[in-house]
C-alpha cells in the first residue's frame, strides 16, 4: 500500500503538477454554493458539536484548537476513540488536520481525500487542498489575533510536528498553547471506551493447521522467536551503555515499540496488532504502561516469573505515564533516550530541558527492530508464499469470471480477503483492501463501498492492493491487470511502472545507502516521458505488525538499508478519471556479491505473484530487465510451486507456471552490452540461490 | 574540481569502507613515535606560537579553543590572514578544525589531507582521521572538565556548525562560550593586512582582445550584463515583501552575495574576485560595510550617482557590522531574513529573538543567484567554448611530448594555466589545478609541489582537473587520460566512471527535483561491481564567481533544480597507491520536451573536451549511453570548431575531429530497444538544437 508522507506528498505535487482534483459531477459532493447548500446523505452534521466544542473553547480562552488526525502515539491507524477529528468533521481519511475557530472550522488533507472529504463534510466546514503546516500556521497567523489564542493536544503532536508549528507561528510572535485534557473528549457522547481484549504475546510455535489459536503459553521456541523479551532488554540496555552521552532511560511511545520488546500483541487498532502502551526502560528497572486489567495471570508469569531486580516488569496503569515520568525525572542524574519521531508532545515537554534528555529520530528499539534477525526473515518470507496462493486464486478467478459481468470491485475485495482467511495463521487483513476499477483506481488509496463499487469488465484496468496479518509476518502486494485490450498508453505507463520497480529492485548498492537517493529508479522510466506519482514509493513491512513499518524504506526520514530489511517497492502511474497502475513487492536486502566491493547490498523480491504479461511492452525495456524478470519468474516457480502442490492446488498451480513463463530465449540478449549482461545474470542467479 | 561536504565525507567514507589512508613509507612524514621524533622540512615548528595562545587562554580562563579553518564569510577559499588554523598547525589543507587545550593540540581533517597533515604538523599536534563535529564534541567531553571552559570565535563558524556543537556539548552540560575577540589574533605575529586593492565593478562589456583590462565605466549595457546591481536589488525587496513574516531586511554575509548583488568584484580571496563585505538591505536603505578606503571616486558615483532615498548606498566600515546590526535591531519592528548556511554565528547571535529573525538556508539573493538569467547562460557558455580550447591545447601537447619523456605534473599545469591565460578575458585559474598521475591522482585534490610533482609517462594515467576565470564565467573540467595500454581494470573503472557522467547527463526529471536524489545515478555503473568514490557528484558554477557556488549541485543540502542552473558532474574512482579517474563537466538545466508531461528538465553539457577514447570500453555501454556520447561529440563539433577557426588553431581543430569520432555506426543500435533508443536520441537531438 502506497504511504502518503505529507512533506513527501507536499514536494511531489510540486513536482508533478499534474495531480489534480478529481470531481465527481453527480450529486455525491457537497455543494455548498447553493442556497440552500446542497448535502449528500454521506455528509455528517457537525453543527452540534461544533456548538459545544466552541463553548469549551470559549471557556478556556482559546481562540484557535488543532485537532490532528492520529493519536496519542502517533499511529497511523487509529481506533475509533481516537477518531476526533473524524467526529469532529465527519470526514473519516486517514491523514488531515482540522482547526476550529470561534466562526471557522477548516479541514486540510491531501489529494488522496479530496472527493471524500466533499462528500462527508457538512458546510461548517472549508476544505483546504494542502497538506502542508506552514499552509495550516499561514492560515492562522491570518485568521487569528489572539497570539496565545491557539491551543492543541500535546498527545497529539510529535516531537517534530510540534517543532514545525512552532518555526512557522513564532516569527507571527504566535505561541502554542498545550492543553493535555483533549477538548474534543470533554465534548464527544458515546466515544467508544478501551477495548477490554486481554493482550497476548507472540505464541511458542506457528501450530500449522487452520484452526490454529495463539497459545496461551508464551515460553519461547528458539525456531520461531529467536529472541525472547530479555534478551531484546538486554540488546537495549547494552545500546543504551555504549552510547557517549550515558542515557538512564529509554521511552518508548510508538505502540510497535513496546509491542516488539515484549514479543506481545493486542487488538485495539484496525487492521494493527497493538494495544495502547508506554513503556519506560532504564538500566535497572522496566516499566510497562497498560490498562492493568487486561493483563492476564498468565501474561504477568510470562513478564516475571523467576525474574530479578533488573528484568521485573513493573506493571503501571497507562493514564499515569506523565505523572510516573515526571517523578523519574526528579532523581538525580537522570537522562532520557526518546525518538523524536514517535514522541509525543506530552512526554517530551515534561523533559525539554537539554540535561535530562538525549534525542535520536528513532529510539534504539525501532533501529533494532528495523533489522529482521534470521528467525523473522524466515518466517517473514514463509508469510509471503502463503500469501502468494491467496492472490493468485483471486487472479486467477477474477479472469474467468470477470467476462460474465457479475463481480465488482467489492466482490473480489471480499473473494481475497477469503482466501487470505483459509491460508495458515491468518490473521485478517493487513489494511482494507484497495480493489479499484478504471477510474476508481486512480485514487490512490480508493477502498470500495456499496456506493462507488464499480462492475468489473474486460474493458477497463483493475488494479488490487491488499495484504494480510499472519502470525509468522504482514503482507502488502499489489498487481494491477487488464482482461481486454489494453491501450498503448495503458501498457507503455504499465511497463515504465514496471521498469520503475525492476531498476530499484535490482539495484546494488553500498550497505548504508538511504533509500530516499535510490527512489528516483523507481520513477525515472515514467519521468523519460513526463510521467509520474504523486506517493512515496516504498515503506518497510514487519513481523505480524503494521503494514507501514517505519523507518524502513524510500522516504527522506528513513534510515539507510543494511542487511535483513524488508520494504515494499512500489510505483505507480495515476490518469485521472481514466485508470491507475501501481506494481508493489515486498522486497528483503541481501548481501550483493560482485567483482570489487565488499559490503554491497541488492533488493530480493519475496512476493511471489506474476505480473500481466498483456500489459508488458518489452520492446521499452532493457536486456538486463527482461533478465531480471526472467530470474524473478524462475523463483516463483522455485518457492510457489511447492506450497501449491501441498495445499492440492493443481489448477493454481497451472495458472502459475502459465503466467511465468520465461520473456527472454537464450539468444535474445546476444546483440547489446552481452558482457555486462551475463554477468547481471549471474549475480542476479547466484543471490537467488538459482545455481 | 570535487567537493567535500564534510557530513558527505563521513557518510560515504563509511559506505565506501575503501578510502584507507594513503602512508608514504619515504621520509616526507613525521614520526613522532621515535626519540627524538622525527620532523620533515616541510613540517612547522609551532612550540612558541602554542605556547602565546596557552597564555592568552589562561589569561582569559579558557580551558579548550576550537580553531576553524575558515573566515567571517565561511569561504571555501581564504586569504592569508585568515589562516589561522594553518598558522597554528602548519597544516595548509583547505578543511580541518584545531582545537587547542592547555596540554593537547589536535587537528581534524580528512582523508584527504592526511598524508599532507603528516608532512607539515610538528609533534606538538595530534592527527584526527576523522571529519565529523560529533567527533570533535566527542573528544571535548572526555578531555575538558571545565563545563564552560570551551570557547570559539563567533566569526568562525556558521549557525548550523554553532548548532552542531551545541547539540552535541548539551548533553554533556557543557557550553561553548563565544569570544569575538579571535585569540590567534592576538598573538600572530607578521598576521597579513586587509589588501588595499580598489574594488572594481563588472565592465560594461568585455572587450575582445587579448589586452582586455577591466573597464573603469560601470555602465549598464544590456547585452553583457542583464541585471544593474538597482534591478537585482528591487528584486530582493520585492521578495522580502512577498514574504508572509514580512522581513524588514535582509543580511549578507556571504562574499558572493555582496559581489554578486552590487555586481562588483575584489582580489581578496585567491582564486575568487570577491573582496571582505556584508550587506545589510533594508526595505528603503542599503548599507554595504566594506574597507571604505578601497572604495574608488568612480565607484562611489556607480553606486550613488542619482540616487533616491531608498537606492543610496551608505557606505559603512567593515568592522562596524556587530555594531551597525545591533543598531538596527533596537528600531522597534525591524526583523532581519538570515540564511543560516553562510551567516555567521558572531551576526546571528546579536539576533537570535525569533520575532527579530527570519531564518532559512540560503538568503534570497543564493537562491537567486542559483538560476543564470538568460545572458549569464550565454556568457557563461561562451567562457566554456574558449576554455575547451585551452584544454585540448594541453591534451594535444601531452600526447605529443610526454614520450619524449620530459615532462612533469609541474610543467602540465603550468601549460594549461598558460593556455588559459592566452584566451580572452581571462583572470587566472579558478583553483590551483590539479595535475596528477599514477599514484598521485588517487588522492582526489593532489595538486604537484617540487617534492611531489612525477615525470609524466606512457605507463601511468593522468588526472587533469582545472579551471579557468573569465570575465563571462568560471570553469571547472576534469579528463584522465592514459598515453599508452591502459589495463583491463583501468578501462573497467573509466567506462563506469563515464557511464555514471552520462546518466547523470542524459536523465529527464521534473524541474524541481534535488540533485542529491539524483546523484546515485553517477555512481551505479560503479557500485555494479564494488567500486566507489569519496566526494561529491558535483557542484554549482558561476559567472566570475566561486568554482564551488552552492547551494547548486548534487549535495543534500543543495537546493532543487531549476531551469537555468549550471553545475559540475563528476563522478571518479580512486585505486590507492595506484591511480586515480575523474571525469568532470558542467552542465546546464535545459527544459526537456517529452511525451505526456511538461515542466522537465535534462542536463546540457557545456564542457566541450572529448574523452580519452583509449579507455573507454564501449561494451560495457548501454546503446542509450553511446548515442549519448555521439551526439555529445556533435555538439563539441558544432562549437568548438568554429572557434578553434577563429583562433588560426587548425592542428587543434584536426585532433579535436579525431577525437569525436562517432562510436556507433548507424546500425549498431538496432537490436535491443530500438524504439525507446530512437526517441532519446531524436529528444537528444532536439535538446541539443541538432535537427
Amino acid at each position: 500500500m502506497p504511504c502518503f508522507n505529507w512533506l513527501l506528498v507536499a514536494t511531489l505535487l510540486a513536482l508533478a503538477g499534474s495531480w489534480n482534483v478529481v470531481h465527481a459531477d453527480d450529486k455525491s459532493e457537497r455543494n455548498c454554493s447553493t442556497i440552500p447548500p446542497y448535502l449528500p446523505p454521506t455528509a455528517v452534521n457537525t453543527t452540534l458539536r461544533l456548538q459545544a466544542l466552541r463553548e469549551t473553547m470559549r471557556s478556556l480562552n482559546v481562540s484557535a484548537y488543532i485537532i490532528p488526525g492520529t493519536d496519542a502515539h502517533l499511529s497511523e491507524y487509529i481506533a475509533q476513540r481516537d477518531a476526533r477529528m473524524a467526529y469532529m468533521t465527519g470526514f473519516t481519511g486517514s491523514a488531515g488536520t482540522a482547526v476550529v475557530t470561534r466562526n471557522k472550522a477548516v479541514l486540510w488533507t491531501d489529494s488522496r481525500y479530496w472527493v471524500q472529504a466533499e462528500r462527508q463534510m457538512d458546510c461548517n466546514w472549508e476544505l483546504k487542498r494542502d497538506v502542508s503546516i506552514s499552509s495550516i500556521t499561514a492560515w492562522l497567523i491570518q485568521e487569528v489575533t489572539d497570539p496565545d489564542g491557539i491551543a492543541f493536544d500535546p498527545f497529539l503532536l510529535s516531537i517534530g510536528t510540534y517543532e514545525s508549528y512552532r518555526y512557522n507561528l513564532s516569527p507571527a510572535n504566535m505561541v502554542l498553547k498545550s492543553l493535555p485534557d483533549n477538548m474534543v473528549d470533554k465534548i464527544w457522547i458515546d466515544r467508544p471506551p478501551v477495548p477490554s481484549d486481554k493482550l497476548i504475546c507472540l505464541p511458542d510455535r506457528i501450530v500449522d493447521s487452520l484452526s490454529s489459536k495463539i497459545s496461551p503459553f508464551c515460553h519461547l521456541r528458539r525456531h520461531l522467536v529467536e529472541r525472547s523479551w530479555r534478551i531484546k532488554v538486554e540488546q537495549i540496555r547494552s545500546q543504551m551503555r555504549d552510547n557517549p552521552y550515558k542515557p538512564t532511560a529509554v521511552l518508548l511511545s510508538a505502540l510497535d515499540e513496546t509491542a516488539w520488546l515484549f514479543n506481545m500483541r493486542g487488538n485495539d487498532i484496525p487492521y494493527n496488532p497493538f494495544f495502547y502502551s508506554y513503556t519506560l526502560l532504564t538500566l535497572d528497572e522496566i516499566w510497562l504502561f497498560v490498562h492493568i486489567d487486561r493483563v492476564t495471570e498468565e501474561m504477568k508469569v510470562y513478564l516475571n516469573a523467576g525474574c530479578n531486580q533488573t528484568d521485573c516488569v513493573q506493571l503501571i496503569e497507562y493514564n499515569q505515564v506523565r505523572t510516573m515520568l515526571k517523578d523519574y525525572l526528579t532523581r538525580p542524574g537522570v537522562k532520557v533516550w526518546i525518538g523524536t519521531e514517535y514522541t509525543n508532545y506530552a512526554l517530551y515537554e515534561l523533559i525539554i530541558s537539554e540535561e535530562k534528555s538525549l534525542t535520536s529520530d528513532y529510539s534504539p528499539v525501532l533501529t533494532s527492530k528495523a533489522v529482521k534477525d534470521e528467525t523473522e526473515q524466515r518466517i517473514l518470507r514463509d508469510a509471503h508464499v502463503r500469501d502468494a496462493v491467496a492472490v493468485i486464486q483471486l487472479l486467477m478467478w477474477l479472469e474467468r469470471v470477470v467476462p460474465e459481468g457479475k463481480e465488482t470491485e467489492m466482490t473480489a475485495a471480499q473473494f481475497v480477503n477469503e482466501c487470505r482467511r483459509k491460508q495458515n495463521d491468518s490473521r485478517g487483513p493487513s489494511f482494507e483492501t484497495i480493489s479499484a476499477s478504471g477510474p476508481n483506481a486512480a485514487l490512490a488509496h480508493y477502498s470500495p463501498s456499496n456506493e462507488t463499487s464499480r462492475k468489473l469488465t474486460v474493458t477497463e484496468m483493475y488494479l488490487v492492493d491488499s495484504g494480510g496479518q499472519y502470525l509468522d509476518g504482514t503482507t502488502d502486494i499489489t498487481r494491477t491487470v487488464h482482461w481486454g485490450t489494453p491501450t498503448d498508453m495503458q501498457k507503455e505507463a504499465f511497463t515504465r511502472v514496471l521498469m520503475g520497480n525492476i531498476e530499484i529492485s535490482r539495484t546494488i548498492f553500498p550497505s548504508g545507502t538511504r533509500g530516499v537517493y535510490m527512489e528516483m529508479l523507481g520513477r525515472r522510466a515514467l519521468w523519460e516521458v513526463g510521467l509520474n506519482y504523486g506517493h512515496g514509493t516504498g515503506h518497510g513491512v514487519g513481523n505480524y505488525f503494521g503494514v507501514h513499518e517505519w523507518p524502513v524504506g524510500f522516504q527522506s526520514n528513513n534510515i539507510p538499508f543494511r542487511e535483513g530489511m524488508f520494504t515494499s517497492i512500489e510505483p505507480g502511474y495515476y490518469k485521472e478519471n481514466d485508470f491507475g497502475i501501481r506494481i508493489e513487492d515486498v522486497v528483503v536486502t541481501v548481501p550483493a556479491h560482485n567483482k570489487y566491493g565488499n559490503n554491497y547490498l541488492t533488493f530480493e523480491t519475496v512476493s511471489l505473484v506474476p505480473y500481466d504479461k498483456k500489459l508488458i511492452d518489452t520492446s521499452l525495456m532493457s536486456p538486463e530487465q527482461l533478465q531480471w524478470l526472467d530470474t524473478y519468474y524462475l523463483t516463483i516457480r522455485k518457492l510457489l510451486g511447492p506450497e501449491l502442490d501441498r495445499q492440492g492446488l493443481t489448477e493454481e498451480k497451472e495458472w502459475m507456471l502459465k503466467h511465468t513463463e520465461p520473456f527472454q530465449r537464450s539468444t535474445a540478449a546476444g546483440a547489446v552490452s552481452s558482457f555486462s549482461l551475463t554477468l547481471t545474470a549471474l549475480a542476479t542467479a547466484l543471490i537467488h540461490n538459482l545455481l
